[in-house]
């Protein structure tokens, strides 16, 4: 059952160790398949060294364990949260990759400071409030993703496939499993530059709206071109 | 004698080059076997390439030598210290990894500022006093087990498995060898992340109690749901 | 067409990843054939594990596409500039390196604190302006390569091999592709280390004149005495 | 021709990069035979990965290149004067290790801020002052040794094995060229721990000297109990 998108999954969130976002076995990955309305999640506290793809666990969006013999990630009421509200997107990363962890820590958004970021996040990446002890209390998992939800209410998620939860750490999507790994390594990488910059000038302002216009369109607008063809 | 333990131990010693906590020989590793009374440790000042299982030194809890050819480490009174004071533990290890030893030479304690700290320590990591002159001329490396033993006399040092001493460095411990290795990764991780934090938001405070409270539960409480099956 | 030039900018090209300096395909380098007046350069958003010397692009000083089946890297219109404006340039690179990348954030110039930096640049490595609006919608690569010719109307970009552009990332540049790599390497190098020095010393000043003249003229200047041969 | 010793050179030298240190060809490591008054160091500006045994320079003690086809290191007259003043010494390193690099940078002596410091070095390592216009136009790396000898005119450099060159670098040396790269990869790790302790509590103070007094006796007193033996 959904073999394809269990080996995508599976090498999705091997890349997380390969890219020094994770410690051990925090993080996961999961990509959903649309049309039969399933989506794929690592099992939780499994040893990267011995994950295998057959490991993957299958889901449905009531949130019933559909295949697999291991438990679910403890974060896929989060995940299923995210896939309900955003109808776009086809994978989500949850790491606690070590500088967006400190800025989700620090309790800031990312502010914008270069092209690195406005190629792939149009404006600020939104740093969620903290849940409530009632929220915490009762269903944390599925609360944690309502946070986020609020968090965009009026964002485009697909527009910046990330956010910082407050005391916690980032979660990042994007079109599939392997684009929200991508963002999650971006995301650690404009968090370092950014941590420095601050670091270099703290009364830096963000980079111009044009520029960052500019970087964003150049990548994904309708007329984009960087790379060999235009992004689906 | 104890050749399960030793290899153990020895393993655990042998992952902290792997995780890079250690530089040259500034760290050591032990493990107990409760049931006989002995621990068994690295020995003093071998290179990690060269040591092997059958060099770990064998010790009893009235720090006699039973067994082994080269001098334990010159920390093995520490290590006796906290084997009898702290009954539930399994295993230590003392390094001078970069961050957490700065936090130490700051002679500051470690604060909560996130689910990573919570997800492994229950509240703050404290930092010991220093030894006064006379303990550190009179049986230093005891006395140095005598202080982290004071630091914790309203503490479970189940519950927070770690101690920076001042202008020193840190120790970890756990259920066993393999585990207090483990803490002593993340200690280091989250020393990290909180040195980043306090750099992005100097006036930060640390994550709520509750939240706090829901982590370390979800891992290690009663009801534990973390992983694929309850925590020993 | 341009074999040899095509497999040194190959080369060049992958240097980059392997020197720590490139996440996923944030960078370019670019050769130079002066006689023919053609300079080759890296196609556009191609991952480095799959680059070929072959996919190498052959452009003229007239921005016109001579060889090659992929687009050239978007950032080619800013080669061209340079190219035509800095005469003995043979090869020029363009990176995100984290920390270089943090001083472009920082819209500061990397003042010159030590020897490290004086071996190869000759005083402190300016910040270029951030491009107007116009100028952003209008040809802003080749605009880009505008304003860094700007930045060096009374500079010797022979002895200052390397620019910040705001809220952007480096450019660097030397004697042929290699070199122009070398020199993007020893920026992040220095941009490290100079972040620290003012982190130990917020009042720092830079090195003393006649000291970065020694340096400087030690390894470049006519009596050069460093390496085993004259620098040509 | 000193073979033995050439090996030995060749192989501290190669440690550099291998731990680390070494940006390119930014170090230097010699020896020395005392009993004949020769030393050797390596030669000038090679690449480390094409260095051989055979490569290293003979220099005496009046500074003639005894043997080697190679041009010495451009700092080998630093060495000579200190080989000639620091009368124990048997080895020597120059790096432009980043965070050692950082603080000469910054014009700051290494604080003793704990035990990993007192290891090694007794008290805090000193920052040698800026070269005179003269003392640079004159003999530059002849004075760069004088200057570091002048530091030491109330100091025992077998007490503190390194030097931080104002703007410039370090220097460490040792007991033999594997023992001066030691100190070298030891000072670097404690630049970096000290640099973090400052960020962390920015009025901390050094440990207490009964404290400094107790680690560096423990492994270098006459009777010193860290390791397998007494160290020579």
């Amino acid at each position: 059952m959904l073999e394809e998108l269990k080996r995508i999954v599976y090498e999705a969130n091997m890349e997380l160790p390969k890219r020094g976002l994770i410690t051990y076995t925090w993080g996961n990955v999961s990509g959903i398949d649309r049309d039969q309305g399933l989506f794929v999640i690592k099992p939780s506290g499994v040893d990267y060294e011995e994950l295998k793809p057959e490991d993957m666990v299958v889901m449905d969006l009531d949130g019933n364990q559909v295949e697999g013999k291991l438990r679910p990630s403890s974060d896929t009421a989060t995940h299923l949260e995210l896939y309900k509200a955003f109808k776009e997107i086809g994978g989500i990363v949850h790491t606690h990759s070590p500088i967006a962890t400190a800025w989700a820590q620090a309790g800031r958004p990312l502010p914008c400071y270069g092209t690195t970021h406005a190629d792939y996040f149009y404006g600020e990446i939104p740093c969620a409030r903290n849940l409530t002890e009632k929220e915490t209390r009762d269903g944390y998992e599925k609360n944690t993703g309502a946070v986020i939800i609020e968090t965009f209410k009026d964002r485009n998620p697909m527009h910046v496939p990330a956010v910082l939860c407050k005391n916690h750490g980032p979660f990042t999507w994007g079109t599939d499993a392997a684009n929200a790994v991508h963002n999650a390594v971006v995301l650690e990488e404009i968090a370092r530059m950014n941590l420095m910059t601050e670091q270099l000038n703290p009364s830096v302002l963000p980079a111009p709206q044009f520029m960052q216009d500019k970087h964003f369109m150049r990548k994904h607008g309708p007329n984009a071109y960087y790379g060999q063809t235009k992004e689906s």
